[in-house]
């Protein structure tokens, strides 16, 4: 998507590759939204810590990165031997799958690339075909969240004021987004709309993430308190919710997703608003069998207990708000029963929570 | 209520009057929650200027500032002149009254003063009689705090997880509070419970007032953010709401709270959690006829944009947190339908938000 520099609107996407260095391009996302940044890590190591230091987040993201990461390795092997380009090959795969150990995209995005690796050839073409199969991996991320958005677009008519919760936007994917998708589509036909970005606390994706791909997009919007969504859907400001999503419970339709989302999809209820949820088919689980049984985390409860920003002189800091004596709990996500859901924005189609399991093949579940 | 100083629990009044120095005595409220500090304003000129400055907020505390402000401009009037000495305590009360010109417990409370100061006295005794008339006011407020306390501590059992949200406690009136009142005398009842307070952005009063005091008084309490109050009600850890009220509309039942407060009682009725409004009779409007015809005031989005709080160095300052270019709007109040609301926490009983109009003669409606 766009990004303005000088005035100027350049198109970007959040993980790319520089074949001509062998480096994967990232966007610093730490430094947003104040400041933008394109770093290129030198080697799969400084790939591996771009994934663990978070200058990128985001299911697509990582597993795209991780992917790139991976091919990056594989074309700084020097040599013809074919086991030590293997063994050289899994050491990398091990850097860039311990930088997150507990999230599964760039495992799967790294597994894509490893069969694509045939047996019995020289160490050249693996390494040509590794390269090929991560940028097959990008692609295929742009493509989902592109069909995401062509569902979803149908969705916003001409003067819609859209709610949207969380980041699960383009600086989460390789590009286009999975929540946003449908903005950006929609945007493109020629549409008209306003979007309300709930800052979500305690992390502020929203007043940060969110808001500055809509501002970059020229998209209208406004930032407001979590607390404020619920008087304006009372006062009939709200027409649709768009919301992402961390992981759909194939067979039930549950929704774990940033903490919050429940609220809206409850206060979306009350008032008749329709609330979507966006996602790729890769973030249907089709295992765990309820709701209940999704680990919630419970995050570091400074976020809770301060902010993070610019202060007026331009410096970096967090910044305690709260009481000093007083300690916080911080569950990160919440899960959102199926009944609250109108329905879920996928590559295939807009589906209802209730009827994926019994479209599990068509769906991609084994 | 208590204050922690040097380990010890000392008690203090949110305002208060010093005679010997003719003093109103007032908790800088704007250092509140990272430093505690008593202020002495040594004129009436000073005491509206705390009152204009915030550094004194709540309907009850404003209240009794501007009525301790009138006897403390009353007594500085030096001679016997009768004519002078009224246009004198006239000058004093349009001071105050022009502090805060929107609140209107300030001008309610002044008003009680005046009409205590009876015709065909001397100045001396006009100057007694103003002075015993603000401390009956102060002393009213804080009878009204206890007796909201009696009837909501009837509501507390051991064990329970009380929500709040914003700052309705003991800052916000003389002493003791109207949303905080059923917790202080349920503790003083010897009961145990744990309170979740919401953090209430935009502009935080849960995380640092309420918080604030809560550690002070050493009740059991976590800081959460607004979005996770939903995820925790639906674990059922949640088992009843308490919040306060800026206006009661006696024809409807209609509560107009801090924002957020709609959200909370939407949720509330969802898991059939019990949800109460503490309030003073001061609060019931008898004369708005419906909630949509309250004004809802939109505040500087800078408080949406940013937040207030100190850096690791322990400077003061307000950092911006949203992305820069982006708007954001921040609606301060919401208004909750009485359908929502389980009772009235009032000085004189608990009662049905509905039953407010039948019983107005009994609660004060001339």
């Amino acid at each position: 998507m766009n990004v303005l520099l000088g005035g100027r609107a350049l198109p970007h996407r959040t993980v790319a590759f520089d074949r001509d260095r062998n480096a994967v391009l990232l966007i610093e996302q730490r430094l947003l939204p104040h400041e933008f940044k394109i770093i290129a890590t030198p080697d799969y190591r400084h790939t591996a810590e771009a994934i663990r230091s978070m200058i990128v987040r985001g299911a697509g993201a990582i597993g795209a990165t991780a992917a790139y990461g991976l091919a990056q390795g594989a074309q700084a092997f020097r040599g013809r031997d074919l086991d030590k380009f293997t063994a050289h090959v899994q050491t990398v795969y091990q850097t860039l799958a311990d930088a997150r150990p507990t999230a599964v995209d760039p495992v799967n995005a790294m597994n894509d690339v490893l069969a694509a690796l045939r047996p019995g050839q020289t160490v050249a073409e693996q390494q040509a075909l590794a390269l090929a199969a991560a940028e097959e991996f990008a692609n295929g991320d742009v493509a989902h969240c592109r069909a995401i958005g062509e569902h979803g677009a149908k969705l916003i008519r001409n003067g819609m004021r859209i709610l949207t919760h969380c980041n699960a936007g383009w600086l989460a994917f390789v590009d286009i987004g999975s929540t946003t998708a449908p903005l950006y589509a929609a945007q493109a036909r020629g549409r008209t709309f306003h979007v309300y970005c709930d800052e979500t606390r305690p992390r502020s994706q929203g007043a940060t993430l969110t808001a500055w791909e809509l501002a970059q997009q020229k998209i209208p919007h406004h930032i407001i308190a979590d607390n404020a969504a619920g008087h304006l859907m009372q006062r009939g400001e709200i027409d649709l919710v768009i919301v992402g999503s961390d992981r759909v419970l194939g067979r039930t339709g549950e929704v774990a997703n940033k903490i919050g989302t429940y609220t809206k999809a409850v206060l979306a209820a009350r008032h008749h608003i329709p609330f979507y949820v966006a996602i790729p088919l890769s973030t249907i689980d089709w295992r765990l069998k309820r709701g209940r049984d999704i680990p919630i985390e419970e995050r570091d409860e400074a976020e809770v207990l301060g902010a993070w920003g610019v202060t007026p002189a331009g410096k970096r800091t967090y910044i305690r708000v709260a009481n000093p004596a007083s300690p916080a709990r911080n569950p990160g996500f919440d899960v959102t029963p199926p009944d609250l859901i109108t329905g879920l924005i996928t590559p295939v189609g807009i589906l209802k929570p209730a009827e994926l399991w019994k479209h599990r093949q068509s769906l991609g579940h084994a």
